[in-house]
């Protein structure tokens, strides 16, 4: 692709995000983090590889307060985490049926802060610990493991330039698909096949991969946005909504658009420029100093109160970056402070007739004076295919 | 695609898969057993949804020793959830960021377990418990919590005809797929953008989508099998390898080809051969009362003893179905008892020169007199581009 960024991070922004990382240590008290999820591993490392999608080995690393990073992992990963940053690598061949790795990273943990160092594990919404209870209870075992004080939450939260680089890349690609949606989907085409031929044209356009698709089609709008498709063929006045998260180096983009089969309704097209002026709303709402819950409010005002069709989604936006949803929700009890660095989705539901709803999504930067793009935004004409 | 098996199951298969599991807890004195991944919701609900993408929310499924399954999960799978079988399903608006669910599941607990009552949690290898650690020490208090005896790995690892079909139909189309590499792969070509076209062939002959795509390309091997695309263009006197994971309604494939970029040399084209008859020997050997272990032996025979580089993969081949890789391994320690209905991958691996490898990789599964492959196996002779 035509001026797409650099693939990878130089060694200098790894070491920013360590030293970041251990000023917060410091603060909290933590003789080191334990991290043991696949952003949470990237993070640090750049290790980048799909080979997450097996569940068999676990992988672990291990920041300390004062150092840098050790990766205690499979030795399958040991040729690609040897081409990172990384100088400290510790094996084992995995899996184990006795061993799995538990020995090796309890004799790491105490070496980094011995038997009384407290261990920062992340431990609030959106996380989970990704190793088997039975490793989990046994680490427990003469070692401190407390969460991780957020730290890792406050960390990601804020993204580099080059990560909303990246982003803006995942952005454009999918936004050159969206265009070219006419070319695969009208009436009479089902539904499988047009998730298919979408994942295709983002492929084609240069996405490195498609982790996330979901869409729908229904007359003047859905029941809900995360089924997968059906076979169903779109009919005349079916609003078909697609929504992907589509990876460039490892960074998401996560948006959507609806158009209408043959002519859109009066109610969805409506309904379509509702979605956009309360997106904008929240766009010119998305400055340094504002709260997540303002954005809820000032998009909540234009979509016009919500039905239980729109409550059930539970947000109107939320992070973005490594992953496809990340910290914080765009929800009424969040008091998160917006700062430049910060990347959204905006992504407000209005209910069209019977339940159905219609679903608008963009992304954005925070920037020291307001919001960007990241995409092409839609503007407030409902397209058709 | 003609001859596709049908999507979903019927309610009599998820009937046979409690009763099952009912049989499994009364013996093992558990009161029910609380699921929270992905492939474990689903193995009871046929909740299928690309969602699970997203870790914002934590979904919960809790299965009875007796009488049917409940749901505990957010409004906005309430929808999708309701087209399933299930009954019960409780929810909750998430994200909530003082109570996500966690009273609601405790609640629900104690309806079915009581304050004694055993609650199986899988625990073992290549498990982990998919919510935030301060949900899971929530639980502890006034809960019994313990390990669900190895219940999802016992039902797990034998599958139904109907998913031994699906597995098929994954097969069929990666077969496909591989067989059409040398329209987008030759020399000069950008190993990144090989990935990206190989993807679309697989869309293109029927999957679903495409969660896992892994390979590599070298003079004479590669170093690893995890690796992302580089950009390298590939040479003459490259091994080209692709290896995926394709997946048809849920359920994947996953196997591997070797291509040499112009003429194989001798080295490649005697390395391939070894791991087809490496394969073939795995074939012959995996018939219901062998042992894992016996799988391993008899692959490693034919491909002459481990070097450094190979013995980093770890193992020889798992379990395949819902998941790109399951339980069991095929290493020297598992003794586990083959029978009718498991679906493996054989997968050996050999150094060709200088700690570079070539990996082959079938599907097969277990009938009551022998192995079948689920795919079209490659034959002896290295295949070009």
């Amino acid at each position: 692709m035509n001026g797409a960024p650099q693939r990878g991070f130089d060694e200098a922004e790894f070491r920013q995000r360590l030293s970041r990382a251990q000023k917060m240590m410091a603060k909290a008290g933590l003789a080191c983090l334990l991290l043991s999820t696949e952003p949470e591993v990237r993070y640090f490392t750049g290790y980048l590889t799909r080979f997450w999608e097996s569940p068999a080995r676990p992988w672990f690393l291990i920041v300390p307060a004062v150092g840098d990073p050790i990766a205690v992992i499979p030795s399958i990963g040991v040729a690609l985490m040897s081409r990172s940053w990384i100088a400290d690598i510790r094996s084992w061949r995995s899996p184990d049926l006795v061993d799995d790795g538990v020995s090796l990273l309890r004799d790491t943990l105490r070496d980094v802060a011995g038997t009384d160092g407290q261990i920062g594990v992340p431990s609030g919404l959106e996380t989970h610990v990704r190793m088997p209870m039975h490793t989990w209870n046994a680490l427990q075992d003469g070692l401190t493991i407390v969460d991780d004080a957020e730290i890792m939450l406050r960390l990601r939260r804020v993204k580099s330039q080059n990560e909303i680089a990246k982003i803006t890349q995942a952005g454009a690609i999918a936004t050159r698909a969206f265009a070219r949606v006419p070319e695969i989907a009208q009436a009479g085409v089902p539904l499988e096949k047009v998730f298919r031929h979408f994942q295709m044209l983002l492929l084609e356009e240069g996405a490195d991969w498609v982790p996330y698709l979901a869409g729908a089609a229904g007359q003047d709008g859905y029941f809900d946005v995360i089924s997968p498709a059906t076979e169903t063929p779109l009919m005349n006045g079916d609003i078909l909504m697609l929504d992907t998260g589509a990876v460039w180096d490892g960074y998401f983009c996560d948006f959507d658009r609806n158009f209408a089969v043959g002519a859109g309704s009066d109610v969805a097209q409506s309904a379509h420029a509702r979605l956009i002026d309360a997106v904008n709303a929240g766009f010119e709402a998305a400055k340094p100093g504002a709260l997540m819950c303002d954005l809820f409010d000032v998009m909540s005002a234009v979509v016009a109160g919500e039905s239980d069709a729109v409550a059930d989604a539970g947000r109107m936006g939320h992070g973005l970056g490594m992953q496809l949803t990340e910290w914080p929700s765009i929800i009424p009890t969040e008091r998160t402070v917006l700062e430049a660095g910060m990347v959204l989705t905006l992504e407000p539901s209005v209910e069209t007739v019977d339940g159905r709803i219609m679903v608008h999504e963009e992304n954005i930067a925070i920037t020291e004076t307001g919001a960007v793009f990241l995409n092409t935004p839609a503007g407030r004409a409902l397209g058709s295919v």
